[in-house]
């Protein structure tokens, strides 16, 4: 049986008490004729269909323990601090929140005055982006998605780049433009492959597209010129999101000769407002793939660990009631680990601060119900996904993306909730 | 003949009244046996050999303009939030320093305790990164870089990319990374290409290398979803700074395939400390480049301008006492202009925050002497460098590379000091 907390919580939730995701949030705006106050964004915990309020719970001195007991860190706008701090102060703060909400526990359970502070119904609270992201870089991990992608832009002899099986590969994506779950998303203009001497295309993208990912949010980081080994990686990571990497494959393909993918992915990035941490996924945790061949020493770990978290895309095309299914994929199909991603990320030096965003890439599987974009869903518009009667080679305006990712237990589930986006049409322009 | 300060400037500084550029500085700790203070970062303009401490003009109610009077832009650690202000902002900023520093106005000149306040020696400060950096681009705007990358890279036939002459090509860069002058480079570690079917070489770069380009600091900027016109995009830029895109090209040539540059570029960047202002170049404003085919209709402006901004690249080899010039290059060499670049970055719309940097790509001219890179100038290490009796193909250990660059006007400078950068041998590892 599952931990028990003195409040309600549905055995379909997302958010047990085993789960405790971290995410930054504000209270709705109650209209009042005066003063129409915007609350400041503070910290939160998801539990059930509620929030906990960790500013309320730490001005309230119940972060009791010796790492936190004098930190500003629930007092703040983003998580960056509290990620900061590391491993020993996150499993701290775990199990006092884990022991506050527990039906064990009469502190917050039987402090009504404190409970109607700090306890927010999910459905009065904004989410907003948990970290300010320093950096955010995209990885390539999936060596199905690698292959598809391969065989479509470049053919099917050596679809795979030699390079792939040595190194995690990756590109440096755009910060500013990471948005939170519930964002819309305007579909990007750009530039796309003439066709014989005419000039290039121009015009809003012809193919938007999701990529299923998950992204590792960084914790203390490193300084510059110093490396982080991989045994030391797992401290790093404080836990993971879900990560729509939306993209515009006219625009990418054109642009992205010699120096990769630039306008058709920095538009936006949508990402889920729950971090998981990886203590909340450690009952999960299971062997990576086989590597062939053997990674070189700075990538290889004692014990490769990956999370079976069962992933799933829907669709809902513009003006339908419902959403459809369009994959079914998980995270242990990653080929590189997030401890190998980050290690590589250091090799050179480079230094990841916390609140980095490490994308894992599209996470495809082998079958065709489990591949993690349209461009491999319908082989870049040769084919057509029927979504329930509506036809869809790539997004249409109007339609909206649903990511879900859930971990199911013997008898509660660890779940991620949704990273969701709707397509707005493109903005007019006059020249 | 030029503006005069009441402060000595030399004929030879490239800081005389004229350019007045912004940086951030703290002035150097004075050893104290008790208390060893550390002074916070603040704003300061260079000129002659002197810094303005812009925190001490501020308190002393000094910027009286209707926009900045009551501004607290410059009690702050980094330029940001003077750039968020825009144009009409930098413009009353730049007539008060104007007035203050000159010979006809008396304020600070006859106020000896204001003067002593707000008046370092450069000697006695040390520079600081000018702004906090969201979002580092890096643009790829110089054809003869690129025609020589493409020529070494693949082969002689167009060598140029086919989506080069329709739009500025380039990639996310590292914000995190981005280090301010006289910073030391530290050689990074990484894979290489393998040789026949031996794993890949791993251990510090064979092929380090400096890139010469500028970059274009971003003012105010633009919402998610929004593009920039053209037409506004020069109200978008503060200034420029020089910038070495340091690139390790082993590390590079594998992992780029198919995602472009990453841990090759990502272990360090310069910048100069001193942002020097569009208002000081417009004396030297040129015009760029005519361009075939014409470009798109949002890449098309009225009046396309470049600056004639002389630029030079010093190499001092390790344990020797002179530095020998090996490169001159040009600004105005440049076929995308910062104007094309910054529309383009936000045609998708793409969001640029203040302090957002936009590097130029390296930028070499048409001889063997105005190659931007060692790349370029060793042809990939098939020649060497003589530099006065050391011959060098890349950098190694010891090696001080030294930009400049400087606007020769009349009978005044306009300048960017240097940007300079050590190089120290790689970190050991253990496994
Ligand atoms: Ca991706
Ligand atoms: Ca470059
Ligand atoms: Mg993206
Ligand atoms: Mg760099
Ligand atoms: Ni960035």
């Amino acid at each position: 049986m599952g931990l028990e907390s003195f409040i309600d919580v549905s055995p379909d939730s997302h958010f047990p008490l085993e789960n405790l995701p971290y995410g930054v949030f504000r209270p709705k705006t109650i209209c009042r004729e005066s003063s129409p106050e915007v609350a400041a964004p503070r910290p939160g915990v998801a539990i059930g269909d509620y929030v906990l309020d960790l500013s309320v719970i730490a001005s309230a001195g119940l972060f009791d323990g010796p790492l936190l007991k004098d930190s500003r860190c629930f007092n703040q706008p983003s998580l960056n601090l509290f990620l900061e701090l590391g491993r020993p102060a996150w499993k701290e703060a775990r199990a006092t929140i884990q022991k506050l909400l527990s039906v064990d526990d009469s502190t917050l359970q039987e402090d009504a005055s404190l409970r109607k502070k700090s306890l927010l119904p999910m459905n009065d609270v904004e989410m907003l982006l948990p970290v300010e992201v320093g950096d955010y870089t995209d990885f390539f991990c999936s060596m199905y998605h690698t292959k598809n992608c391969g065989t479509i832009f470049r053919g099917p002899v050596n679809p795979i780049p030699q390079n792939w099986f040595h190194l995690p590969v990756a590109y440096h994506g755009r910060a500013s433009s990471i948005v939170v779950s519930g964002t819309n998303i305007i579909r990007p203009r750009g530039q796309g492959h003439p066709t014989g001497s005419s000039p290039p295309y121009f015009g809003p993208t012809k193919k938007l597209d999701f990529e299923l990912e998950m992204a590792a949010i960084v914790g203390p980081g490193n300084e510059l010129g110093k490396s982080i080994d991989i045994e030391e990686a797992y401290d790093h990571i404080f836990g993971l999101v879900l990560l729509n990497d939306w993209s515009a494959r006219d625009i990418q393909a054109w642009e992205s000769i010699p120096l990769g993918p630039f306008l058709g992915k920095s538009f936006s990035t949508t990402i889920s407002p729950w971090i998981v941490t990886l203590e909340a996924l450690e009952p999960f945790a299971c062997d990576a793939p086989k590597q062939d061949p053997h990674p070189l020493p700075y990538l290889s770990e004692k014990r490769r660990i990956n999370y079976d978290i069962p992933l799933e895309v829907l669709v809902k095309p513009a003006g339908e009631e419902l959403a459809s299914v369009v994959t079914k994929s998980n995270f242990k199909l990653l080929y590189w680990t997030i401890t190998q991603q980050l290690a590589h990320h250091t090799i050179n030096g480079c230094n990841l601060r916390p609140g980095d965003v490490l994308g894992t890439g599209t996470i495809s599987g082998p079958d065709k119900e489990s591949l993690g974009c349209l461009l491999e869903l319908t082989w870049n518009a040769q084919n057509q996904l029927d979504l329930n009667g509506t036809a869809r080679s790539f997004l249409e305006d109007g339609d909206e993306v649903i990511f879900t990712g859930c971990c199911q237990g013997e008898d509660y589930k660890v779940g991620f909730g949704t990273c969701t986006g709707k397509v707005l049409p493109a903005i007019s322009i006059d020249k």
